[in-house]
Order: C-alpha cells, then sequence, then structure tokens
C-alpha cells in the first residue's frame, strides 16, 4: 500500500482528537500535518498526553492556514473545524490539489439558502456546494471514489438518515408520521468550555434541546427528501445525556397504507445487509451504547407495534467514530480504492 | 397537628427508603413500624447507615405481613412491594382499618384483564379494583380526600399522563397522533440485584426497552382515554439512561384540525396555573433533570413546530419523589387535610 | 424564633446555591439580600430555576457590594465570595454592624504570611485577623458563640482536621507520620468554567493535583500544630474523582511509642461521642460519599493495622453541606443561640 | 509470522472479554476457543453483541474444562478464572503441553502459608510454584521467554510494584515508610452480580475498602521485598470510585538518610527510560486515568515534597489492558519471542 500524505485541520477538537487517535493505525497513509488555532506549535504529545509513545507523538501542530497545508505535501485534508472557517479552507485547498473531507456542516447542505436558515449566515463557498458529495459511504459510495469535496455525514443525520433511507425510497412508510427522539454523549457538543458542558451540570442531568428546529435537521430533511422523492419534513428532538460518547436515536413513522411491516424490515435487509458497518439487529435485537463504542458500527433494530401500526426504528453509535472521525475515514478509503475497513 | 401513625410495608426497596427520607420530616406522622422480607430484626441505621443519627434510626424492620401492621397501629400503610404481594396486603390491611397507600400497579389498572394481559397474572385482590382511587392529586383530589386505597400513580405515567391530560379532555390533539419517548434513572428498576443494572453495564451506556408494549402503557392508556373519553393508544418508549434518579418524557401530538397551538397551551395554563406542584416552563422555557432532583416538582415545557404542525410536550420529575415516594405522600397530605404540601 | 435577617454575598457559586438551599428550610432566618457580580437584576427563579415554586424564588440578586447588604438590613452576612474579595467585605460589613460568616479562606489563616505564601498575594485585611474565629464547632463553639467574624472552615481541612485533632492534642500519634489522601467531587473546584472541569474530561477519569502543597495545609496544618502544641507538617493529596458531591479522606499516622491503638480511638469517642454532626463508625464500619449526600455529618470510620503499626482513619462529608454552606449555617446557629442542628 | 493457537478460560469475565477484544487485533495468534461455565454453547456475538461484525463472532464457548482445551490444538492457554479454579487448570494444561498464562491470583504467591493466610484456601497446585513465573515483563523480562506457567501480575500490583521497585532496590527509600492509597474502577470487582457493584449504589458514591489488609498486599509486598532483599510491609488502602475503568495510585515514601530525592527520580529513568510500556512523566507532569484508558501504559510522576522529606509516586494504568489483559498479552509476546507491543 503506498502511503497517502494526510493532513488535519483543526485537530484539537473532539473529532479531530479522535481522527488522529485512528489514523495513527491506518496502514496506508503518513499524518503529516495538524494545525490549531490556540496549539500552534505545540508537540502532539504536549496538547494530548494520551498521545506520549505513539506514532506521530512528536509532530508539532502548525498555525491554522491553507498554505502550510498545502506546502506540507498533502494529498487528503480533514477539515474538523468550525461551520463557516472550514467552508473558507476548501477552496483554496483544492485549488491546492489536495482533496478535501469536511467534517463540519458546511457542504452538507446543498442549497445555499437552507444554510443560511439554519445556520444564520451567508455560505462561505456556494460555489462548490456543487461538486461536493455527501459522505455517506452506505448512500453515496459510487459517487464518493472520485470526489474532489467530501461533506462527511453528522452524527446525528448518520443515526436517523440510515435507518429511514430504504423506507422511504421504497415509499414504505408516511414521510409526514416520522417523529424521531435522539439522545446523544457530551463529546456531540465538542471541545467547547460553556457552563453548560461542566461536569457538575451534565453530570446526574438530562435535557432535551434544539426543540423543534435544530440544525441537523436542513442535512437530515435534505437526504430524507431525496430519498422518498418528495419534500420530507420531520420531527427531531436530541436530548443530552451524562455520557461522553454515543447517540441513540428512537424513530417513529406509520406504515404507509397497504404496506405490512414485514416489507419494511426487509427492505432494511436487502439495503444493509451486506454493509460492513451496519449491524442490523432485528426485530429481537436491541441497541445499546456499549454495543458501539470506540467502533465504526451503526447497529438497527426494529419492532412494529400492532397496537397503533407504527414501526419503531432504534439505531446506536459511536458519536466520534461512524458519527464522526470514523466515517471520514470510512470515506477516504473509498476515496483511495482502499478496503472500506481499512484501519477501523 | 396529631400525628398519625404510618408504616411502610417492603420499606428497604428504594421507594422505601425515599419515603422513609420523606416521612422523617413531615410533621404529623409517626413512622411506626417498616417492614422487610430480606432485613426483618435489623434496625433502620443498619440497613441504611446514611439514616443514622435521623429521627427512627433505631426502628426496626418487622417481618413484612398484615398483621404486624395492623397490630403496630398504624393508622395508614404505604405498600412499597412488587406488584402482586401488594394486592395481597390490601385487603386485610382495610379490614384491619388502615388506609392503604400502594406504590405498586397493583389497584391502578381498573380492569383486570387488562392487567393480566400486561402483568402476565391473575389480579391477586379484584374485588378492591372498584373502590381503589388513583393517586394522581392533580386529577383525583376530591375523591382522595375519603379514599380507604389509593392506587398511587407511577413514575412513567405521572411525566405522561398530566401533560397530555388536559389537551385529551379539551379534544384539542388527536388521539392517535401521540408518541413518546421517556428517558429514566436507574432506579427506576428497583433494588434489583442483575447484570443489567450493575455500573459497568450501565456507565457509558443507554438502550430503549419494553419496546413496543411496555407495561406501563396500560395504566398511561387507561387514563389518556378517561381523559379523552374514547379509546386512547399511544406509542411510548422509555430509555435506561446513567443516571439514578429521574425521569425525562418528550411527548409529541397534532392539534386537531382547527386548534391552534396557543389553544393547547392555554389549556396547560388553565388546567395547572395553580397547581403547587406542577411548574409550567412555557413555550421559552426548558425541563431538566437536575431542576428537580429531590423535589415533588413536576416541570413541563411546550413547543409549536410550525413545520410540522405538531406540539412538543416535555417534561420532567424526580422518579423518586413525583413519580413514587413523594407523590404518595402527597396523597396521604390530601387524605388526611392537610397541606397538600406538608413535609415536600 | 426571632427572625434573624441574612444575606448571602456571591450567592451564585456552588456554596452559595446551597446555602440558599439550605436557608429556605431554616426557620429563623428571613434571607433578605442575595448578591452576584454576574446575575444582578435577576430573580432568583431565573437564574436557578430549581429554585421556582420555592421561597424567596422572586428575591433578586442584588450587585456584589457592601453598602447595599447593610442597606438590607443584615444581621449576618455569608460570604461565598472568592478569596480575597471575601476579605475586603468583612471590614465594611463589620463596621456595618454586621457580623460575618465568611466561607473564604481569607479569615482561616491566623498568619498573614502564611497566607501569603499559600495564596501568593498579600493579606486584604490583616488587621481582622485577629478578632475572627476559625468555624468549626466542634473544636471552637465557645468562642462561635460571640464571634462577630467567623472564618468557616473548609471542606479538606474539615475532612482531615476533625479526625486528627484529638489524636494530636493527646499525644497519641506522631505527627511526622501523617500522610492523607483525599477524593473530592467536581463541585469542589466552584463554578469556574475551565477544560479541566468539562463533562468530557471528567467523566470516566481521576487525576491528583495540588502535589506536594496545596492550598488547604495551610489551613491544616495551623489547626493540626495548635492541637498538637508543636508545628505539624503533613502529607496531603487532593484527587478529582468523578462525582459531583464528597470529599472522602484516607488519613495514616504513626501512635506514638507505647500508645496502644485502643487508646487512640477511645480518644476519637471521648470527643466526638456527643457530636450531632459526626458519626463514629469504629473500627468494623465503614464510610462512603452516598451515606452523607446532601448532610451536614462527617462520618469517620478507623483501623489498626498490626502488620505496620499505623492506625488508618477514613473520614466522608459532603463537601458543599459539613465542607461549606451547612458548617457555616451551624456556625450561624450557634452564633445566634439556637440548637446546632437547626434546619440542618 | 507463523500464528499461534490460542485459548481464553472463563473468557466471560471482564478481562476475559478484555483479553478477546486484544487478541482479535494481534497478528500472530488464532483463537482457536473460549470456554465459560454459564454460556458454554453460545456464540460470542451472542453472549457480547459489540463482537457482532468482528474477527470470531462465530466462535462457540465451550465447557470450561481442560480436556477440550488441550483438544483445541492450543499452544497457549490465558485463565481468566476465578483464582482457586485457575489453579486446578494449570496442572493439566502443562502437560498436554500448553503454555499457561494465568490471570488468576494463584500463581503469584511463591509461599504457599502466605497463600493460605491472605486467600482463606488451601493453595490447589502448591507444586507448580516454583516453576511459575511472574508475569510483570519490566522486571522478568528473561524468565518470561522460556516460561511454561506466567502468574500475570495483578492490577494494583502493577501500579505499585513498578513505581518502587527500583528505589527498594537501590536502596534509596526507607521500606518501613511506604504508604499506599489506591483508587479502582468498578470493573476491578469483576462481573459480580452485587448489589454493592450495582449502578444506583456506586453512581455519585466512593469508598475505601479492604482495609488495611487487602488480598493484593501478598503479591504487592513478595515482589517489594525481593527488591530491597529484605521484608517489607506496606499500608495499601484501595478505593472505589465510579468510573469503569482504571487504576490510579498515589505512593508516600521517605528517602533513607543521606539519599537526595533527585537520586530517587535519576533511578526511576534509569530503570524504566527505555520501556515500551512505562511513560515517566517526571516531576512537572501528572497522571490521569484518561491518558491511559484501553492503552497498555503504565504511567508514572512523582514530586518531592521538601517540607517533609516525603517523595510523592504517581501511577495510572488502565486495569482490564495494563492491568489485566494488555499485561497477559505483553507476556505472551515475550514468550513467543515476537516484538512486545505486538497488538497492543
Amino acid at each position: 500500500m503506498e502511503l497517502i500524505n494526510v493532513t488535519i485541520a483543526g485537530a484539537t477538537g473532539y473529532s479531530g482528537e479522535e481522527l488522529i487517535r485512528l489514523l495513527m493505525r491506518h496502514p496506508g497513509v503518513d499524518l503529516v500535518c495538524v494545525t490549531s488555532r490556540s496549539h500552534a506549535g505545540g508537540r502532539l504529545e504536549e496538547v494530548f498526553p494520551k498521545f506520549q509513545g505513539h506514532k506521530y507523538s512528536e509532530l508539532k501542530f502548525s498555525a491554522s492556514e491553507t498554505g502550510g497545508i498545502i506546502a506540507s505535501g498533502a494529498q487528503i485534508a480533514f477539515l474538523a473545524l468550525p461551520h463557516g472557517a472550514a467552508g473558507e479552507f476548501a477552496g483554496p485547498l483544492l485549488e491546492g490539489g489536495v482533496r478535501v473531507i469536511d467534517l463540519s456542516a458546511d457542504f452538507r447542505i446543498k442549497d445555499a439558502s437552507v444554510y443560511r436558515e439554519f445556520y444564520g449566515q451567508e455560505h462561505p463557498a456556494p460555489e462548490l456546494l456543487k461538486e461536493s458529495v455527501y459522505g455517506m459511504p452506505e448512500l453515496y459510495r459510487a459517487e464518493l471514489r472520485r470526489a474532489q469535496l467530501v461533506a462527511s455525514a453528522g452524527c446525528y443525520p448518520t443515526s436517523i438518515i440510515l435507518p429511514l433511507h430504504p423506507l422511504l425510497k421504497g415509499r414504505l412508510i408516511d414521510p409526514a408520521s416520522i417523529v424521531v427522539a435522539s439522545l446523544s454523549g457530551v463529546s456531540g457538543a465538542g471541545r467547547k468550555v460553556a457552563e453548560e458542558y461542566s461536569y457538575v451540570e451534565c453530570n446526574e442531568n438530562a435535557r432535551p434541546y434544539g426543540v423543534p428546529k435544530h440544525r441537523h435537521l436542513a442535512e437530515i430533511e435534505q437526504e430524507l427528501s431525496a430519498a422518498a422523492g418528495e419534500r420530507v419534513v420531520i420531527n427531531f428532538t436530541p436530548h443530552l445525556i451524562p455520557v461522553t460518547r454515543g447517540i441513540l436515536s428512537t424513530i417513529y413513522a406509520m406504515p404507509r397504507p397497504g404496506v405490512e411491516a414485514g416489507k419494511i424490515f426487509e427492505a432494511l435487509e436487502a439495503a444493509y445487509g451486506d454493509e460492513i458497518f451496519i449491524r442490523l439487529q432485528g426485530d429481537k435485537g436491541s441497541v445499546e451504547l456499549k454495543n458501539v463504542a470506540y467502533s465504526n458500527f451503526l447497529d438497527i433494530a426494529w419492532r412494529h407495534d400492532p397496537r397503533t401500526g407504527r414501526v419503531i426504528l432504534m439505531s446506536a453509535e459511536d458519536n466520534l467514530v461512524k458519527g464522526a472521525a470514523g466515517q471520514a475515514m470510512q470515506n477516504m478509503n473509498i476515496m483511495c480504492g482502499w478496503a472500506e475497513a481499512t484501519g477501523l
């Protein structure tokens, strides 16, 4: 395997840190550059003592700017930057011949006006939206192979879009009936220093937030609408729970008239039976955060409730792996023509 | 205030332990007897070292049987026993002139066949179902005053029935549209010793369970149906999260055609604006477990989602207080003609 | 009981918040003023939604300055301010006729040069050191009765000084042999917003800190030296553990030659057997954070190790109650001539 | 690398489960057999859903007996059994030509009478004690190469022996001065189902236990005595804290008269400067559980306290990796002549 030079911009956030952990074990890459606004000049092992004694431990963080990334010889750049900032990095990197895998929301939403609506600011690089590929391997594998700009899918969206996609595509459920409740660990808020994410305020606590119009709805509804062939609008309530890692989603939907629940579950088996990172738990199995922690798996279980007629889909993933860094690396594997599970 | 003699049967479970904590501070009662199958003979402070130096610390657990309770001079007995067992205690106690507040499910479900369906066993005392009063003070205050047998409302049901009751009663929402996701702390499982409730298996974990037909649905749907004047069937998914105390419920419902969301929220204000233990947080406020921990409050917040048309109700309570021991004591206060918040 | 007007300066930190919780239940006081630099103008229930529906919920935070406190008619002021700031408040308040209970370190250390050594700044009011009384009721009860300025004892110090005091006073242990390891919950760090106290960084983590010269040593060694009648210097290592509340201390000491372990334990019984807030667990009993949570108790257990000759003392307290707000209220009860456990 | 057939006896405990996780990634082994008393007949992925989609997921647990292990063609057997049981397995396996790596305490203690004293039962195979090698690679690397029976070192002992060994060997500290306080995560108690390890009882709690004579002292003092060339007896207090993984030890010792602290720290550098799994953090650095989680590292930091004269050593490890399964695999790597970090 010929080594590919990769870089991480914004490597001190939780997604960036997790990417470092995963890339260290990847046999096909050489991590040539990590950038950080706050820690430029520091060695990896100084900023993250846990990385002492590991590969790259002496790598120094450089300033967060595109010139340095290009000069480092990077062939692929992961952007683990806040939204807005990521969008500004992509253009210069692409022009410099660097393929970009963006972990922010900037290139996930195809419509710049929807971006403005949900993120409250103008899109930083609308001209690039057309060429970006949504980085959800199970749905866009073919497009990812040749992609220069990948918008790696978000944490909540991954746990919601994948279970629903085949059901909407097969016209098996009523799009207007979809209701989702998700639980997320605190690392999902990023390495933000705020009282609401302090230990004392999160421990022995739980709360819904972002109700009723969380930003991730833009991305979720875009992909669900594409699957359904019609505009899909859903209810989605995220909840913060006191764990570090993990997202659990419980999804309710009503079968279209005349559709038997069995058909719905067959559609899931047909869509994902061969997927390496989706584990179908069926109508007897269950999903738990502990089963997916530190892995790139998305687990999906389901039930039919004959009393109300609804189907209930339950999914679990590690928000930092399948919901962020692992998925980004899976996208990279596809872009580079490697086995999709390499290093995962 | 003349002291009333009270007893707790099954005082070593989490609800019983919490009742002890609350009754210690109640100015109107004398705790004359606590029973336990496993700790009979032990002093309160031996079984619960935290109660050393408190009132009743030298009280001895007696065997769990009705004769001893009656002989103790108890005027009110709290039954913090497993379902099935509670049902067997009630009759003899009532005959012995003891008013009963049952914290189990046994007398909550009015229809013995529904009990059989959800609990998988014959009801132990169906003849008493008719006289039992559902112990939810906000709905049955008048009946509670003279009740001899109170079925104190359950933890999940309290967090779900109260927000929905005025909406169904006012015919403001479509009963068929109701979907609920609840999160519960681990104390909700009781002091059961099982691997699934061990620290290592619960910490850094979360999971849905009891899908799609959790036992508490019997109780929830009975009360929602009574409010609606028609049979109501809902979806309800409980999730276990790593906290000790607390229940959080997120409830989705569709207004009936022509009903404005504002009307729905007015109904909540009208129903509960004067309730001492319901705190309405409105359409800007939020609910969090930390705000209700160790208190008898139920917090309710709400939102209208103009995109889907649904209303979202969010509630939070301490499952051991408003969801169990606190509510039982609130019921007692009503039964005894005391101010409802006495000791709470 | 005639009501005493009390005020809390700096009422939005964790100690201040806990004081509010405790004072609400105290039958002898009227909380007339709470101050806050950051939340002046806000109502108590806005800043702390958990206090909705409680006494004082509509009390407004005023600016943090002494004039307003005096003008409020306060007879007693609790200072829950950072060290340095507290020292500046005390003088004007005392001159204004307000008795002061300071929860900071400012008046605990009698020697201004030791304060400078450990806190790295000049003492803000050295002239007041002489009249301040160390607020540890079990040791200074008589002095507290008439005190105008009380330096309420610190969290770690309470858990360490109380177990060792009678042993040093009785010349039963070798002062040079004392070694202490303490574990503290994260609320001990205060409501500081810093990455190291974020949920993700504290959860599933533990670490020693402040080694070898933590600030609380100044206070601990001052009191141990007073007990021993000679200068005592010890080793003390605090550890941060992932709980919200609680301090656990494990203390090692070598009996002086010829002293039997039994004598040591008798000294503890003699010193504290009648203390209402010290619970002696003996040489069979144990201490656990869960037993003291939300209470004003300090639990002490002990062992003798015949293999090494050392005695091991173990203590547990709630750092926010006996280690801060509860102890401050206990001090107030003594100052006002009330039963010491009033409201606790 | 030629594949070696390995087996795990007692693979459903936490150490066994962790061994499975680590062996899956080891390029030199084939896991041919896993045994379990309670889950014989079950597939790996059924017992541990997290292992679905992984190597060996369809491997079936067989009954826990030596004949089956030998018949499986195993060349190396890991014993993750309770003490007592492990001792009975070793003999037959060795006779059957299987090299044994025991994770229990059975072969760690060289003196059968000490085993009886600390474990309260006769040693099950005293005749094998002589040939067993203590599985602490940093101290017994040479002996491990040819060992047939390895007693992989325990979790607490690893965190305590390694920091102290060079200091005692160099006669730099007074053996009688050693005092240790350790904190352990709940997985250290094993997959025991007991109320004291339930979520509700461990969460928001911490407690010392096994004071003053915890079983691990036998192993710790044996190795410290060997290092010192004289009998060493210490104080050691373990504490249970609410984390799943990790052990933190804080160790106090007094330098021998005339020994400067600098010499002590040089001895640590000299002993471990080249060790791949010991990371020396020096007198400025710190240790935290989060830095060693899921890794085979032991971190050591130190301080000198000029006030008392003592040195303080602090160490951190993952109790399931360096404290159990990782160390066992490190031992295997040495026994097989592989690079010591293979698979770790």
